[in-house]
């Protein structure tokens, strides 16, 4: 009789994700979590080819889960992307985009205007508990902060990590090579409030991670969204003791090991309060590396250019999708999908109805995500600031205009008549411009330029205020 | 009673692979098999980062087994790769490589000398039954043949799927664009025998799949090596109607689709036979990928260049090893490690005592497979021809020497004096020369030139006879 009470519990405990599907099948409302860096490149972590930057939190993760090999940022550079993540709507409809000013600096007035609808804000009003820690980088003052977002709780540094820099820092990018803490006078904030300046990075990706586990542990019998928002691996570099010197990438992979450290305790937590097989944990970046930095700056694989850019390299990113007993482990989506795109599939999986009152940008990728079918999304645009620069459908990736990374060669950009083609599918890394074999497919294009351009408010913006 | 013994059928099946890796420790020994592409790329693999290849296949054996991401070819082109392996033994030592002619073609004269002692002749006088399937490319005159040299069984082409060119055929590159059978008269042989010429290509994969799993069925009660060389990918590329079109890759992605298929084909056979915990099974190519074909040739993912050169793109290879129930599974080995160390590797497997007479340049990958300690190598030295051209010692990779890829750029190598150097774990795509910053690297990286070279007995090329 022993023996079958083993055997029943051996059985039992293989059985337990189909269990657990059933429960989510029936309607059950799953978490969210959205684990953000910052500057990561599509080739940095082990699970996308990386030789040499350990990440084995990660690679469980893509093994338990879906990678995506198509999947893109909104933009090549923080507060845009982050906005269009949010909002799921392209930034120059919020007007979360300057073709003068890149960002949001710490001097800077404006911030997501309040009639923007977040994801956090759909979930909070639909039962969520909600918790923003890490890099806002959507407005600083007061009523553009996360608590004014949808967000219960916030905790983090409101802006990157290399603003309000000191007068005794080194001049230009020397700071960087050898980053102390002095250099940058950062806030950390807790909901509104600043509890630490300037910001002790050195810890900040630690303490992020023991803010999300708690607030884990405290919303375990509440729906919850969690958006993880690192601070890192954006310049200036910093990690903890535990992760100094340890990675043979040097400083950069000893803080991508430490960001892969802590979505292991993120998921560690998930499995412990056996909410796992209920939570979406979503993983990506905000735009690719930051290339200029050389070895302080991430690669983005076999992928061109890097973040400033709107070559792949600059918003192509490696990202992963988690959800136990919903998502086939082990498997591949190249399926051409978006931060925006998260959006739309959060309200569907919590059963809210998308707003009517707005042009949204963002596809359901519940489909994808259960295997059961592919994604709507038939185009992509590739915006710097206000500029729509190249435009993507199925395969074919037209440029109209190019320009280089952010500090690296020419500040303008540079006009294609005719414009450039690549098959992305065939060379993903745009080394075979093949404009003058496909003039249907460049008029296709344009006329999908067209009918999107007719579709467009554009505001003003908010990072010139 | 009928619950019982479904739970212990369920319990036994889990405990399966601890039962077998009991058998092999005790002495037993193992079966080995070699699959090895033709110009296979870094970057050319789903588990190494390629967005739209799908490798099913591949990515499972890399989730059950090892994923090696500093694992090198011997030479950056096939002829003298090839012979390295065979033999355990840097191409210049056999006379395997040639300054004037980059391999053998099908007027040569040479081949691999008898003195030589390959991999399979020391299984072979060990009782293993030994078949090579696919592309040989040590010698095509009958002394020179795969029968000659250990194997009791050799099906294949025997060189290039591009010699023999036909008058037929366009000229230059146009013939592979979109390649016909008929345009390449090479031989398809079983054992010494010419059996079709033309070979048709497009069933090469398939049929050396076909041979291959016979061969494995026919031996399965006596230890084997199979050594399974595709003639893919190289160019012209082919591949059988089931994999036509099927890729999102186009003709390179159906082609290593196809032999993803044929990967798997392996694994299950194994697999099926209960042969697979006691088979260690490595996937890995000749060299790097053949960049003047554009969509032909693949990509090296983040190193640099390609085929021919001794860049990290042209010499280093997607590896994967796989033995159920002694490699620990979803490990990622970082260890430097070279296609020679097979020949200390499964001498070492095999109980079988390494030869005294002559130098190697192979070290036992047994500590790495088995989890139990890192490689004993040092060094690796980037020949191309017999051209010293770098040296890597830990991170760092001194070029004396560097050279386009076959057919781009200069034909001459460029002297860098002083050297360039690269910190390959930092920066593993060779883009930051950091020589003046590690004057006393050089010296080292010098002094392991002067070391090597005293151990040199350089013999007449085969590849000018």
């Amino acid at each position: 009789m022993r023996l079958l009470t083993t055997c029943l519990v051996l059985f039992l405990a293989q059985q337990g994700l189909s269990l657990a599907k059933v429960v989510a099948d029936d309607g059950y409302r799953p978490n969210f979590v959205v684990i953000f860096c910052d500057d990561l490149g599509y080739g940095d972590l082990a699970c996308f080819g990386h030789p040499t930057i350990a990440t084995p939190n990660l690679d469980r993760m893509a093994a338990e889960g879906m990678k995506f090999t198509q999947f893109y940022a909104a933009a090549p550079v923080c507060t845009p992307s982050r906005a269009a993540l949010m909002t799921g709507r392209l930034p120059l409809r919020n007007g979360m985009c300057s073709n003068n000013r890149r960002v949001l600096f710490p001097d800077s007035k404006g911030g997501l205007p309040a009639e923007e609808i977040t994801i956090a804000e759909a979930l909070q009003a639909n039962g969520y508990s909600t918790a923003c820690v890490g890099k806002w980088h959507l407005g600083h003052l007061p009523e553009y902060l996360p608590t004014n977002n949808g967000f219960d709780y916030y905790f983090g540094i409101p802006y990157s990590n290399d603003m309000d820099r000191m007068n005794e820092a080194p001049k230009g990018r020397d700071a960087f090579w050898d980053p102390e803490v002095r250099y940058w006078n950062v806030p950390l904030m807790r909901n509104t409030e600043i509890i630490e300046r300037p910001a002790d990075q050195t810890t900040i990706t630690r303490r992020y991670t023991d803010e999300a586990t708690k607030f884990i542990r405290e919303s375990k019998d509440s729906p919850f969204f969690l958006y993880l928002p690192h601070s890192m691996p954006h310049v200036p570099l910093f990690c903890s003791s535990d992760f100094s010197g340890k990675s043979r990438r040097g400083l950069f992979g000893d803080v991508i090991e430490e960001i892969d450290w802590s979505v292991g305790q993120v998921l560690d937590t998930l499995r412990e309060l056996e909410l796992d097989s209920n939570t979406l944990v979503v993983f990506t970046s905000d735009n690719g590396p930051w290339l200029i930095f050389d070895e302080q700056g991430g690669s983005a694989g076999l992928l061109r250019d890097g973040k400033g850019s709107t070559w792949e390299g600059g918003m192509r990113e490696p990202t992963l999708a988690w959800w136990p007993g919903q998502i086939k482990p082990g498997t591949v989506s190249r399926d051409v999908a978006s931060t925006m795109d998260l959006f739309a599939t959060f309200y569907a999986l919590a059963g809210i109805n998308l707003p009517t009152d707005r042009v949204l940008d963002s596809h359901d990728l519940t489909p994808v995500l259960k295997g059961t079918g592919g994604s709507s999304r038939e185009t992509l645009f590739y915006y710097r600031s206000y500029e729509l620069m190249a435009v993507r459908k199925g395969p074919w990736k037209m440029h109209r205009m190019t320009q280089d990374a952010y500090g690296a060669g020419s500040r303008e950009p540079k006009q294609h008549d005719p414009p450039l083609l690549y098959n992305l599918e065939h060379d993903p890394g745009e080394k075979l411009d093949v404009a003058s074999d496909h003039a249907d497919v460049i008029e296709l294009l344009r006329a999908e330029i067209e009918l999107h351009q007719a579709s467009l408010i554009v505001v003003d913006s908010q990072l010139e205020r």
